[in-house]
C-alpha cells in the first residue's frame, strides 16, 4: 500500500484493540432463539475465542418479565432494562432475538447511536426499516449483522454480500418458509386438503396459532425484500413485495400440478428486469408457482427451506437447510457475533448495506410471467376459439391447451408462454366474466 | 469499546486507506480463469468499485509466453516476469491463478512476504502448502483468499470461515469433483461402461487428455484436505487424506447399487470422530460412496458439484452448483478480490487459518465405515454360514445377506452396519483368499 494515498482521519477506520481482549455481549431477548444462543455460547467458549482472538462475555439478557424461571441465566445478568444495558461501556455488541418491530426498531437504533455492533435476527425489522437502520451503522461506524433474519442457518446473507460480491446476480427464487413449505409438501404427498395440512402443521409445531404471516406470505415478502435488497443493490422494501399465499390452493390444484408434472411451492422471487422503455428494474414477489418435478427447488421437502441462485458468472447456485428453528437460527446469529466480535478485536467492518445501484422497483404488472389456468367452459362448438382470441388479442401465445368433458360442462387447461403479467391478469379478468366460462377453478403462475 | 483496551500497536491492525482510494491488481496467469476474470473485471468496473468503495486497477498480467495472442489485455500490461510485477509498490493485490505447485507456490509466497493479499484458485497448491503460506500471510498481515479452490462459485470456503463460525462442524461430504461425477452419473443414466464414459467426459471437455488426477481422486483429496483444515481448525494435508478413485467401478456395480436404492458417488468425506481411546480425531477421504437415492447428495448429477454439511446447531445443509469451467471459477476469484480490496480500503482483514483445534489426523483404518460386498461363492451347504463366522469374528454385525443362484455359483451380496475399516478390509482379505469365495466382484462404502 502506498503511504501517500491512507487517509488515517477517514471514518471507516475502525483500528481494532488486539487480540485478546474480551468482547461484551448483551442479549436482547430470552426465546428460543435467544436461550439457544447462551447455551452455545457457554458450551463452546473456548474455541469461539479461538476463532474471534478475544473471549465473549456476557453483560446481560434483557428480558420483559424478571420473574419468569430463565434456565442457563444466573438471576444477576437479567435486567428489564434493555437501554440501559445497551448503553454499558463494557458492552460491544448487542444481539436483538426478541421479534416484533416498533420496540425492536428503538433498541436497536439506540444501540448502533451508541456504537455497538448489532446482529438481529428480525426479519420484519429489516424489512421494514433497512434504510435508517443501515444509516444508523454507518453513521457510528459499526456493523450490523441479519444472517439470521433469512432463512436461519443457510449463509445466503453472506452469500450475497461476500461471496457474490464480483459476479451480477439475475435471479434469486427462494423458497424461505417453512411452514408454508410444509404444508404444500403434506399435500403433495398425503392428498390432504389445504385446512387439514395446516391443521397438522399447527399440531406439529410447524405452524403458529395465528397463521396468517406465513400462509399469506407475509414472512416470505419479508426475507423477499431483505434479498432483492443484497443482490441487486437497491433498497426494496416489505411494501414493494407484490404478496400472495397459499390458503386458496386446493388438493385438486396439487393434483392437476402433478400429473403435469409439476409441484406448487409458494416462492419468493427477486429479479433483475428490463422495463418496457429498456430500462433496468427490480422486481420482488412472492406467490405460489408451479415448479418443475426435475428442478432442484421442487424436491425440497418437509420444512426445509432453499434459496435458488442464477448469477452472470457463477451459473446456478442452491443452498439447503433448515430455515427456522431455535438452534438453526442461533447458528446464524451466532456466527454473525463471531464475525462482529473479530472485527471488534482485530478491526475493520463487514460489508454493510450498500443501494449504490439504486434501480426502481417495477410494478406486478410490467413483470413477465406465465400462467397455468384451470376453467370449466361451456360445451359448445366454437367456444375455444373464442377464449384463444381472448389471449390472442393481448399478444398473449398459449404453450398447450388441454379439454377434457366434464358431465356437461368442458374443463379446459391453458398454460401460457411468458407474457406482461398485467395482460395476463386482465386476460383472467374478461374470461371470469365471459359467459362462456362457468368457473376459472385455479390460475397459478410457472417458474 | 472501552478506550483503555485499545492497542494501537498490535500488528493486527490494518486501518486501511480511507474510502475512493484505488487498489492495484496483478494477475499472474492469462489462461480460461484469468481472462475471465479480466473480462468479468472490466465490464463490471463500476460495480466493483461500488461495493469495494475505491476502484481496481489492474496493473500487469503475467504469462509465460509474450508472443501468444492474448484478447482483451493491452499488450503493455504483459510481463514475463511476475516477480518484478508483484514487487511494484502500486500492486496490492496478486492473483494467481496459473496451476501447478512449485513455481505458484514461489511467487505467491513472494507476494504475501512484499505485503500483497493473495488470491489463488489453487487446490493443489493450499492442500500442499497451507501451513507455509498461512504463516506467509500472518507474518505480512495480509490476506489470502482461496475460495475458487474448492467448487469454484459455490462459497463453501466463505461459509465455513464465516457463516458457521460459531457452529461445531461434525461432517462435511462433498462431491466436489466434477469429471468424475460427470462419470459416474452417465454410466448410471445410460448403462455405458466406465470406458466409454470417461471417453465421453473426454470428448465433451470434462476430462482432461490425462484423467488420472481426477478419476483417481488426487483433485477430490485436495479439496478434502482443504474442507477438513477449515471445518474442524486442523491442519490436514493432501497427505493425510486417504484415497480411492473410480477407475474400478464397472457397470455392474452400478447397477447392482441401483437396484438396491443407491447410487455411486466419489466423495470427499471429512469427518469429527473418537477414536478408540475416546480421544477426539479428525478423518478425510475420499472414495466412491454408495449414497441412497432419496439423499440430496444422490440427485447431484452432470458435473455439478455439492457439499453437504452437518453441524451441530444448524444441522444438515446442503451447497450445489458448477464446481468448475471459466466463468463460475472467476466468480469466485472475483468475490475474493472484492473482499481484499475492501480490507485494503477500509481496513480489517479476513478470517485465516486458525488450526488451534489441532485434532489428530486419524488412520483410515481406526475410521467407522459400512461396507456393501458383492462376491461369487461356492454353492455348498454351509457356506453362507462359515463365511458369516469371519465377520462375527471381529465383531462385524451384517444388516442384509442376499444369496442369488448365478451358474454354478452363488452370488452373495452382504451389507455390513458400521465397523472399524481396519477390521472391515481384513476381512474382505480373509474373504478373498477363502478357497469358498471365487471372485470378489466389488467392495463398496455405504453413506
Amino acid at each position: 500500500m502506498t503511504s501517500s494515498t491512507a487517509h488515517p482521519e477517514s471514518t471507516t477506520h475502525n483500528p481494532g484493540r488486539g487480540d485478546g481482549e474480551a468482547v461484551g455481549i448483551a442479549i436482547l431477548g430470552h426465546g428460543t432463539v435467544g436461550s439457544e444462543v447462551l447455551r452455545l455460547m457457554e458450551e463452546h467458549s473456548d474455541s469461539l475465542a479461538h476463532r474471534i482472538g478475544g473471549r465473549m462475555e456476557l453483560r446481560g439478557v434483557a428480558v420483559s418479565d424478571l420473574e419468569k424461571p430463565r434456565l442457563g441465566v444466573s438471576r444477576e445478568l437479567l435486567t428489564d432494562d434493555a437501554m440501559t444495558l445497551i448503553n454499558r461501556d463494557d458492552v460491544d455488541i448487542v444481539v436483538e432475538v426478541i421479534g416484533g418491530i416498533d420496540y425492536p426498531r428503538r433498541v436497536v437504533l439506540a444501540a448502533l447511536k451508541a456504537g455497538k455492533s448489532v446482529v438481529t435476527a428480525n426479519k420484519a425489522l429489516v424489512a421494514a426499516h433497512a434504510d435508517e437502520l443501515a444509516a444508523a451503522a454507518d453513521a457510528a461506524n459499526v456493523d450490523l449483522y441479519f444472517e439470521a433474519a433469512v432463512a436461519a442457518a443457510i449463509p445466503v446473507v453472506g452469500m450475497l454480500r461476500r461471496s457474490l460480491a464480483g459476479d451480477q446476480i439475475e435471479r434469486i427464487s427462494g423458497i424461505v418458509n417453512g411452514t408454508t413449505n410444509f404444508i404444500l409438501d403434506a399435500m403433495e404427498s398425503t392428498g390432504a386438503a389445504y385446512g387439514d395440512a395446516l391443521a397438522e402443521a399447527t399440531r406439529l409445531g410447524y405452524a403458529e396459532a395465528d397463521p396468517t404471516a406465513d400462509v399469506e406470505g407475509h414472512d416470505a415478502a419479508s426475507k423477499a425484500a431483505i434479498l432483492a435488497s443484497l443482490g441487486f443493490h437497491t433498497r426494496v422494501n416489505f411494501n414493494d413485495v407484490h404478496c400472495e399465499g397459499i390458503s386458496k390452493i386446493t388438493a385438486d390444484d396439487i393434483s392437476a400440478a402433478s400429473s403435469a408434472g409439476y409441484v406448487i411451492k409458494l416462492l419468493a422471487i427477486c429479479e433483475r428486469i428490463t422495463d418496457a422503455e429498456g430500462n433496468e428494474a427490480v422486481s420482488a414477489r412472492v406467490h405460489p408457482t408451479l415448479v418443475p418435478k426435475e428442478h432442484p427447488l421442487a424436491s425440497v421437502n418437509e420444512s426445509y427451506n432453499a434459496i435458488f441462485v442464477e448469477a452472470e458468472a457463477a451459473g446456478r447456485l442452491m443452498f439447503y437447510g433448515n430455515g427456522a428453528g431455535g438452534a438453526p437460527t442461533a447458528s446464524a446469529v451466532l456466527g454473525d457475533m463471531v464475525g462482529a466480535a473479530r472485527n471488534k478485536v482485530h478491526g475493520g467492518r463487514a460489508p454493510g448495506e450498500n443501494t449504490y445501484a439504486n434501480l426502481p422497483v417495477a410494478d406486478f404488472g410490467a413483470v413477465h410471467t406465465r400462467y397455468h389456468i384451470d376453467m370449466d367452459v361451456v360445451d359448445r362448438t366454437g367456444v375455444l376459439a373464442e377464449l384463444a382470441a381472448k389471449f390472442a388479442v393481448r399478444g398473449i401465445s398459449l404453450k398447450t391447451v388441454r379439454q377434457e368433458e366434464s358431465g356437461e360442462h368442458s374443463r379446459l387447461i391453458v398454460v401460457t408462454h411468458s407474457a406482461l403479467e398485467s395482460d395476463l391478469s386482465a386476460t383472467v379478468d374478461e374470461l371470469t366474466n365471459s359467459p362462456d366460462v362457468k368457473a376459472v377453478n385455479s390460475v397459478i403462475r410457472l417458474f
